[in-house]
């Protein structure tokens, strides 16, 4: 497990700094949008997203000289990720005040400046995919946009405000945390695929890794919003249970969540069955997010 | 003008056939996103900016069997067009009611559903053109997230928002229109000539165009918001006088700026001096938009 912090450290830097150089710089017209961008995205998170396209990289055997071209693929994915952050957190949508320990884009810079920040990240996402995905630029870009759309991410958002209040149904429940955040997650593990030029079988074994790997995610995320203080979280915790959004740990309690999370975890590390020592840290990382919770 | 009218008519219908298929229907889940999303593009609209497109593309000489490119290229920049509308009449932004004599989609959805429904057109956007563009996607992404994003239309907002209620400077106003407007109007031509497999110059002379077509658009804009009833509008107008947005007519007063829409309508036309009857559409648009302030 040391290798894997280490390795996710490493690899969290790097994504950092790339993104420092992909968006506008601060003193660029108009200064105060690029300064919230910057906000937005830079100091902070685990930069899960882009963690898991270079481990899906790894995994696929992905060659020095297509580094670039994977790590830009899972920097477009965390841009997008960061502007759903900002309007999930308006008004309007969850009404945070708090995210990572720092007051919300919204709440630092006024909510236009907010609003106008997560569309302008959504349009850098798909400027950075389309400058660096080289021929395969038609298909990474469909594939984001999908998952990014409204019968992924955003859908997922929807269904999520409809639900609230409403009776605990599973298969609902899965859908939603199937698009809010499997959609990207599993993304992003193609990505890694894709630039690493795998073959067919790799890459479905991949998709099935992320697939799991993102349910996983979303559920551990509702557990601890259950379990963790606001100061571990950054945030304000309690607020699902609050407005009655449907999750995995309302309807089943959390030891029943818990049990779904090391179930969706067998599956992760299932799903890569065949690769070789490449794989360790997806195999590790499907661990780690179990440990999270437990 | 009759000819342009007639082809403005076909045209705007060819589009919204495309558009209708193009939107996910609204019996797919979440049908009320789905829905929302439908009403805000559907059912109205002069289409002037695929219509750019397919001007452009004829005046390049595009092949028939490119054709379909070109449409899908102009619906993708119509689609992220409408998600602008969407946001641009949020309370935290202009906080409009009205729009195409309907009501603004937060006011006929909610102001949750209208964030979402933004930000599921935008994504729609590239999915399209990264669909249809082929082997020119990688490119076509790229101009369409410039044109869209912190440099581009977001940016000019945001310049819009920040010169309320400052001095008019005719620099100013100048970025802000060439951004919020002029970004789309400019990356329509450049798809239509790109679509057509224009060679440099042509594309370098269809940018020109679509520059200054683009500040025409937005100055005659201003001067009917200051003229215009509100059911030619569609809107409220005046809307622009009271918050004291930086416009060319508040600068400059009516007349003046109706003068410079008459010199940038020569200035389009001029960047087309080289091309023969096929961008007769293009020289009769110059004249059409003109028109409507005149």
């Amino acid at each position: 497990m040391d290798r894997l912090l280490a390795y996710m450290k490493e690899t969290a830097a790097v994504v950092e700094k790339r993104l420092e150089t992909l968006l506008p710089y601060a003193d660029l017209r108009p200064e105060n949008l690029h300064e919230a961008m910057r906000y937005s995205v830079l100091g902070g998170g685990k930069r899960l997203r882009p963690l898991l396209t270079m481990a899906a990289f790894d995994a696929a055997g992905g060659r020095e000289s297509e580094r670039q071209q994977a790590l830009d693929a899972g920097c477009a994915v965390e841009l997008l990720h960061c502007y759903s952050l900002v309007h999930d957190d308006l008004p309007a949508m969850d009404n945070d005040s708090m995210r990572r320990n720092r007051l919300t884009t919204h709440k630092a810079f006024g909510e236009t400046t907010a609003i106008l920040v997560g569309d302008a990240l959504q349009a850098l996402a798909f400027k950075v995919l389309g400058e660096s995905a080289g021929p395969r630029a038609g298909r990474a870009v469909v594939e984001l946009a999908t998952a990014a759309g409204s019968t992924g991410m955003v859908g997922g958002q929807m269904l999520d405000f409809e639900g609230e209040g409403k009776s605990q149904v599973l298969e609902d429940i899965e859908r939603i945390d199937r698009w809010k955040t499997g959609a990207l997650f599993t993304v992003c593990c193609r990505f890694g695929a894709i630039m690493a030029g795998a073959d067919d079988e790799a890459l479905t074994s991949l998709t099935e890794y992320g697939n799991a790997i993102g349910i996983l995610y979303q559920i551990s995320d509702d557990i601890l919003d259950m379990t963790a203080t606001a100061e571990k979280l950054g945030k304000t915790p309690g607020k699902d249970k609050v407005v009655g959004k449907l999750t995995y740990p309302a309807a089943l309690g959390i030891d029943g969540a818990r049990n779904v999370v090391l179930e969706k975890s067998v599956e992760a590390k299932d799903a890569i069955l065949g690769f070789d020592k490449q794989a360790l840290y997806l195999r590790l990382l499907a661990d780690y997010l179990l440990d999270r919770v437990s």
